[in-house]
């Protein structure tokens, strides 16, 4: 039985003057932070702000690499061609790398943003767009994916590690997809409910699907978000749960131990 | 006498659709490429393509930081905080690094352009903002500065390695500050004028101020530009005044010996 | 006695994902809203939903026109032409005309934000791009100025309509100038001394400077802010006063007639 | 028989410093140009010098409004939504028309640009969004369309005229498709085999399909490229061979006679 889990959550959101989400209560919360990288969001003071708060919590960093797209905030589909994917990618990795080394730590990870993240699950131009771009940067890039997707074997045919996360509010259908947020009940409000999930997802490998019944699904990550107090405390409530039940919260990273430092 | 000099230009300034500089004439001449970094120019495709044309031609590679303005191509002052403009440094730093690594090649130095160059040669408190940024990315990267400016001193304190720069087609006072472009004859056209006068530079450490007397500048690099079929004849016209006075073209990187390559 | 005041306020500055200030309650307050046009702030979607709620509470709609500087909130001082900051400040204006009249209000004054605020009331060359912008376009716009700065008689020297104003929360000095927000006292914070100052203001055409004397002011409009819920308080609180002391609100746009739509 | 046709291009397509295309070249032979808005390309003070030499040389002025993706060059499909796309397109014309104001002219029509011209040819959501956006602005805005497409009914059934447009140097198919890029044989290269077939379209409402048989095509205007020296020498010697036929080149706008200021 499984007794250590990760938990992520989508940091440096702010923009210059524009705040978004409450970092410094998610660092508390989370052993992986996924960092903005200045294409959805993020300026590169507030993204090093981050930076150095993760780095003192004792936070994984991963790369939150998005779309060219500030005012649609990454979430709008764009047909990138490959080479424009491929560079777009590494640019921003660099530029969290370099942010992240005046900070005292080092980028592990990437996380694909919004409509980058939907549509590398399922269209493998751009997935290889992505995973080509971590591998010509840095072989040792693990790449947080939707569990279940098409993509997590096209990442390990490239021979790149990959982490499977489940979302922590989203309700799944009996063959491990998403529920749509089209859909009624495809989002849990409920803290106690969605902490409880979590514990089963964790200790028996699977959650009750939406059509009820028992569904497994491999996840190394959970996906919690902070962009209101509700969702931090319903984050905060997930990790006490998880505790409760002497799940370790900490990053996929092995050499890292995260929740000691807590 | 100096028997080598290096010859630097600003590359990499394509923008998407946009073309500007003949990258591929000015890497047969050059042995220093400033690259751009997407902030006054520069889109992550065209910067990467630039990065391995470099490489192939054995030219060094260093950063072209610029304030966050594409619209003014980082020509119009601006007035970033201390924080901003360190952190902005290191993520064009950072970006380029990741690209110049999928291409095979390092970032060596760093040149900032613009406003922002003529700016920190005078102004300490944006100056320390750039030098501070280098040292706590990589304490290697040397710094090209305007030969005579305040800025030399500062760094050289703060522990960094400057490489002074002289200006091929610009007219110097006998002070040995530039000729502002506002004043007659401070642009010289003549190719031929030009390379004399540089030749006079690597080997008498000098060259005839605008007011007719001969002017010390110590430099380790010259600049050149490429940014129309005559600049790009005029550049290699120089490259070849110098080689036939037995003065090689070479990076001021000592361990890179770049024109045996070519 | 004057019978009557403008306030207005800062509105429309979220930015795609990012909200900024509160539009719904500020519009409720205020009779001119300054309306960000893409430059330093606002995304059209976000711009349009404050036009059309400013119609809805017959608010009257200002431009407020800034430095492309999203990053920076066009609070750091740029150094544009003429010629740039004149095709910038139409651009801006036109964009801002075009979505008010789908919206079924107009554009009636044009308010510089920030730094470019700060810049024309003192600097000639640009505060006449921006006042030749506003004449090319349309004669009628009116010009928010700073109370006693050289801009006020430069804009009337050109023909155009100046709207002088004061700030409520800011302290003056004993010769009409804004303390600098450097100096200990420079803003006041609370709600009671505010609404009181800017009263006597109103009635007597002035108020205490910080040296401790009666310092005139001549202003037809009191800029307010919304950038956080005590703010929102503070302006709230400012317009009960002034109305129970029999002062009108309303815009300086003679025809208009704000208060009594509320 | 036709007598009179419009010849339509892309304008002030620079950007900043960067160039694109000859403007002045092209305003000397088309009646008609699309100007573009700042989103795909553009910059305040270069559309407003090229709607300066528009009016000086009796060009009636178009919107080509466009994605906002600057280093796309508006070239890539975004999947903004109906309200996003409305404001986008409101915020584009408008901008236009206050720089238009300015230099003594107007926008008379709109022509979406790159991946949106193609997308709202077939899809609904998107094109209504532009049709609403332009029947709120300005009802008289005429709106240029891919002759044949589904966006011309869509259009007319919202009470929007509409003008179809054939382009100079592409093949069509028999059912009037364009042959796609892809395809061997869908650009034509030859100056005199575009004159011959753009007078056939005019004279005689039709052209050869790449497929050996006459297809008729409805079109108002003929779009011609400026964007390298022969697109540019294409688009003369075409207006040439339709004058030398007695066609007249004018724009679709009724009350506008381009050509005799010509």
């Amino acid at each position: 039985m499984r007794k250590r889990i990760d938990l992520n959550s989508d940091l440096g959101e702010s923009f210059g003057q524009w705040q978004m989400g409450d970092d410094a209560a998610m660092l508390k919360i989370v052993s992986s932070a996924n960092i903005a990288c200045g294409f959805h969001a993020g300026s590169p003071t507030g993204i090093l702000a981050t930076l150095r708060a993760a780095m003192q919590n004792n936070v994984v960093v991963g790369a939150h690499v998005a779309y060219p797209d500030l005012v649609g905030f990454g979430r709008r589909n764009m047909d990138l061609s490959y080479s424009e994917l491929f560079a777009d990618v590494i640019y921003q990795i660099g530029a969290l790398i370099g942010l992240a080394t005046t900070a005292g730590t080092d980028v592990r990870y990437v996380k694909p943003h919004g409509a980058l993240y939907n549509t590398i699950a399922q269209d493998k131009r751009q997935a290889m767009a992505v995973i080509d771009a971590m591998l010509a940067l840095d072989k040792q890039l693990e790449l947080v994916v939707l569990a279940g997707s098409p993509l997590v074997q096209w990442a390990k045919d490239a021979g790149l590690n990959t982490v499977a996360e489940a979302f922590a509010d989203r309700a799944y259908h009996a063959d491990g997809r998403l529920v749509s947020r089209q859909q009624a009940g495809a989002v849990l409000h409920d803290p106690q409910q969605v902490a409880e999930r979590m514990v089963q997802l964790v200790q028996q490998g699977g959650l009750m699907s939406i059509e009820g019944q028992f569904t497994p699904i491999e996840a190394d990550s959970i996906c919690v978000h902070g962009d209101s107090p509700g969702a931090v405390e319903m984050a905060r409530q997930l990790r006490l749960a998880l505790e409760q039940q002497g799940i370790t919260v900490g990053s996929f990273i092995s050499a890292t131990i995260v929740e000691e430092a807590k």
